[in-house]
């Protein structure tokens, strides 16, 4: 099969997830055009996702579309952005077609769950890797930053933690199990956009809850206190996974107040650094120190 | 040198690139904001290169940044789009932060040119390639589409055409000369917005003058005759590198009438097929026949 039935085959595939009443042009020209509400400014994030570093190389296309799509839009929920769009890069290492359409089933189920097109796409022969641009919109001067946190904001996260990371650390990825759906079935948490328009910063939870946590304090520079008994453990996760383990895509924000939907795990301090149940968790270098520093 | 000092290396390297008056959120955060003009839509596109598809894989990484950029930012040019701003996602084998930092300044150089900001990428490890995405602006219903041709109208070409081709055919990668430079130091036209407004149909040469022609007259169910004697050869370049050879990065236009800085090659026609100097170019598959089957 050529590039250009492949093309074809794709887009028919992704069926109305090509298409949204946002989408003026999509597949099949030069560049796709998207309206924007009037005023609105775009929100765009672009990931890439290759087998052995994002995802085990043995694993079923459609679950790797439906994850890397996921964990690209994950991005437009962290900024609480209403998410519209997404393009999609696929390197292809020969014309195995079905692994394509296959893939691409994944990626229309996310897409179509996140409320959002896919309406434009690039193939190439190269070794196996995905990249998403996914895209949306706020309000001017809405987008939740990392940089916006506040001396006694409370440290929230969206759900329990630690599933995913649990899957890769027990190689669960051959057994039915919610470990397994952790890691593969993550939902990017698009329904938080209203929740957060209350938070005065935002991230999601993609390197780990602490490591992503230090991202909004450097960038806030402002330090935190976490509570490890408060912070909320996946079924069949231990404590480690959930505050070191990356890839479960909920929400970690900071806020004055309680938000509904989320658990208060810390607080907001002036004084820098991060210390976990009163231990101090940066090096000098201001990295995170692994688990084994710690009794947990 | 970890991922997180490589991205700020990078941003650095970047400076005034990462930054414009309508990107309002930069590099540094989950995802970028930027502005757009109230009542515009947004034009997006994105593109893979990769080393051995292409380009040479022992080539300068800053000319594989600067090219690749240009590639990717030609689709914009064809739709007629202002530009306005990319996302980088790059993969590299190893940290080998030299070679990530010369194919940013590349990147940097080709977006400078084009007035677009760089506001916002991704980092992996993985088989080299690059992927960007691209974005621009235009009025609502003002983009120029390849399904628009209308019958009559003149088949146009922005500039010179074959000489990236000729380079390759004639492997002259190592060798200082216009061949080189047509290949490594292409120019997306996005000079040619204004001039785009009085055309029914656009597209860029990519894959081929001839390719790309029927790119559009399948879009725009129609035919066209082109005259082989007027298309024009790069110097150095032989008239097939000009129909079939790709990677020039000029604009193939139709139009009524003959638009400024763009030479005429043929008409659209009613009748379905693509005939050069009056002999069939399409097989009846639909696909074009290779330059061996003329006589030029």
């Amino acid at each position: 099969m050529d590039e250009f039935s492949l093309i074809d085959d794709i887009v028919s595939g992704l069926g109305e997830v090509a298409r949204a009443v946002w989408v003026d042009v999509g597949p099949g020209d030069d560049a796709s055009v998207v309206r924007v509400k009037p005023g609105a400014s775009v929100v765009s994030s672009i990931d890439t996702f290759s087998p052995g570093v994002h995802f085990p190389t043995q694993a079923p296309a459609e679950w790797v579309g439906y994850r890397s799509f996921m964990g690209a839009a994950s991005d437009l929920a962290a900024m609480g952005a209403q998410p519209r769009y997404a393009l999609v890069a696929l390197s292809l290492p020969d014309a195995d077609s079905r692994y394509a359409l296959a893939l691409c089933e994944g990626l229309a189920e996310a897409a179509s769950l996140c409320g959002m097109a896919i309406c434009g796409g690039n193939l190439t022969r190269a070794p196996l890797s995905i990249t998403l641009s996914v895209h949306g919109e706020v309000e001017p001067g809405q987008a939740v930053l990392r940089s916006t946190a506040q001396v006694d904001d409370l440290v929230q996260v969206s759900g329990r933690l630690g599933g995913a990371a649990a899957c890769v650390r027990l190689n669960q990825f051959e057994v039915a199990s919610p470990l397994r759906e952790a890691y593969f079935r993550p939902k990017a948490r698009v329904d938080l956009k209203e929740t957060l328009a209350q938070a005065h910063a935002s991230i999601d939870i993609s390197d780990g809850c602490l490591q992503d946590l230090t991202h909004i304090l450097r960038a806030s520079r402002l330090g935190a206190e976490v509570d490890s008994r408060a912070v909320p453990v996946a079924d069949g996760a231990m404590l480690q996974d959930a505050l070191w383990g990356g890839d479960d895509y909920e929400l970690l924000v900071t806020a004055p107040d309680v938000l509904p939907g989320f658990e208060v795990i810390g607080v907001v301090s002036k004084a820098p650094g991060l210390r976990i149940d009163g231990q101090e968790a940066l090096s000098s270098d201001g990295a995170i120190k692994g688990y084994d520093h710690f009794r947990l």
